[in-house]
């Protein structure tokens, strides 16, 4: 008998979820709201909403094994699948945490990690308060629904704050030191159901208009500080539960520290070069962790990697070109994710170029990125 | 507009030829009798027998590109689609000469590519007078469906030649000379579209009782050996038609010396270890070939890869048993392929380890192999 694996939501995560999942035996299925979801052409799609109790009840009670590759799926009904026994991974409990970017920043306070000074804030005055404190310029952000750069404002003045509060609302706000980075990094944690913990090499994060745009593998720094930062991210995750992969993303600073910013408890965009370029993928592995399998090699195969999104550039009926002279370009792998319609800046799938050395990885990357249009 | 990529035959083969072409954007659709095959978690499934040339044709014209994973496909139906102009890859003209190992035999020879010495036989007198060109012992073979050693009989004396006879009918044999090999050595040769060749690095392939069991990578042989090898294969495979990836099976003498097999013009099982081991696998390459795209690089990205095959040991419902302990050793994936019956010596799955070095590959798959049963 084929043992089965439910995951909610069935975007390009649940489509990569469950490509690895399939050759391990596994009979794969989705919770997704939209008809022909990118993981439809691999897994089976039970249309319905990762926020409706009762179409969640309904789906897990299908499964073996559960997990959830959206984290604004409905907290409250995977508390309660938990409470009945579902095998879910990785625990739900966190997603309060997950979703409140201040509770996060306290959080990381409490258990000595590296972040950001961070106030919660009700009003003008206590934005100006906040202000006192840690000085211009600060970062307004919203506690809640705040991704891909959605819900975070610069403040480089007082004169700047009325804007800012428009902006965001002005409700559920808190204000953040400003950290003047030279570099964004990331790190993927694996933990198994026996508490083993795994993480992958450290990779470095270019954004653009809060967009993840470039993953750079191994990160350019220095060993001490890819030691730090592997240090930082097990910590935090070890202080998470469940099962699963984690992406804990940070900042480094121009004194060369290293300050955790956000996690997210699933895989995660600056993972997806560990298809091509790791021993054991981000996606196989999260596979193995919340099905109680052990957890496989995350170290490297290949010197170097780097990873580029295929971003949107208009809005219509998606329709792939140049694919042709993308793959004329050695080390060049691409994944879409099968979106029918595409839209500004969308993420309709990635490009990942492994080679000898990151230059040369980069340098062939970006070459494919301008030829691939979608 | 997703472009459709249909391929006949949805065993093993097809469905980690779909799982390679997802990614690629295609939508992909596979034509079988079997309900559920193991292609059809992942692929459209069309029941239909791929020797049924209106099942082919109707098939056929819902796809923008046409593939097949089986040489027993219907060759006539084949070869009808591509005289209506279909975009079949490789050209079916071959499967004639594929299906027919005598045929293949004299077709080396012609090419002067060197081969085991064989003599169209239709009595038991001829085969007596071949015996005495090429001497004892020698094989005896059916010309059709061999495969998995179906259809061979070693005779050793005159005095075996009856009971191979009876073995193998009356009809259609062929005696071959009887090659003493210390190693069976296979290259995965692909070609795109623009008659572009690029080469796997030769793998020694390990058979018992006729059936693949362990393909070790790169094969531990001299470095001229494997040059020979390959010159062999591309000089074969440049005499085959059309786009697509083909596996050249070959024995090394004793003396040292490369004799070509026989060709499968599909992906094979001596290549299996590409989807971790190489750049580019041999079902993205095949993938590649098919569509017109280019070819990608199909050289190692680790230094060493042995693939083991799960066969059945018994008959009867497929129970997948000693998963986590074979995961637990490092750089061991594992591909299922979803087949509900297990049978002896049915290929239900297969094991890819990856190492720095052969020794260790191949310790860690027996090990992983001996931990798995289904």
């Amino acid at each position: 008998m084929e043992q089965t694996l439910g995951i909610i939501g069935g975007g390009q995560l649940g489509r990569m979820l469950a490509l690895a999942a399939i050759p391990l035996g596994f009979k794969v299925s989705v919770l997704d709201p939209t008809p022909n979801c990118p993981a439809s052409v691999c897994a089976l799609q039970t249309l319905g909403s990762f926020k409706d109790a009762a179409a969640i009840k309904q789906f897990a009670s299908q499964q073996d094994f559960l997990t959830f590759e959206i984290e604004s799926a409905n907290a409250q009904a995977l508390l309660s699948l938990q409470q009945d026994g579902k095998n879910l991974n990785p625990q739900p409990q966190m997603l309060a945490l997950i979703k409140d970017k201040f509770a996060q920043k306290i959080f990381y306070q409490q258990h000595a990690i590296p972040c950001a000074q961070s106030y919660k804030v009700d009003s003008k005055n206590e934005i100006v308060r906040a202000a006192d404190k840690i000085g211009y310029p600060f970062l307004l952000k919203a506690r809640f629904d705040a991704y891909d750069g959605r819900g975070n404002a610069l403040v480089r003045s007082a004169a700047d704050i009325d804007d800012a509060m428009a902006k965001l609302g002005a409700n559920n706000l808190y204000v953040e030191q400003f950290v003047p980075f030279v570099k964004e990094l990331a790190v993927i944690v694996a933990r198994d159901s026996q508490n083993n913990i795994r993480s992958y090499p450290v990779v470095e994060t270019i954004h653009e208009n809060n967009i993840c745009h470039t993953v750079l593998c191994p990160a350019p720094i220095s060993v001490e500080q890819s030691e730090q930062a592997t240090q930082f991210a097990e910590q935090l995750v070890s202080h998470l539960e469940g099962a699963g992969v984690f992406a804990v993303e940070m900042f480094l600073s121009a004194q060369g520290e290293i300050i955790v910013n956000e996690v997210a408890p699933r895989v995660h965009n600056s993972g997806h070069h560990t298809l091509e370029a790791n021993v054991t993928s981000q996606f196989e592995q999260h596979v193995r962790a919340v099905t109680g399998l052990p957890l496989g090699d995350p170290s490297l195969k290949v010197p170097a990697a780097v990873m580029m999104n295929i971003l949107g550039e208009r809005a219509g009926d998606a329709n792939i070109e140049g694919l042709d002279a993308a793959l004329a370009i050695d080390g060049v792998s691409v994944h879409f994710y099968g979106k029918a319609q595409t839209k500004l800046e969308r993420k309709m799938g990635h490009i990942t170029v492994v080679a000898s050395d990151l230059a040369t990885a980069q340098a062939n990357a970006l070459q494919a990125k301008k030829l691939l249009k979608i």
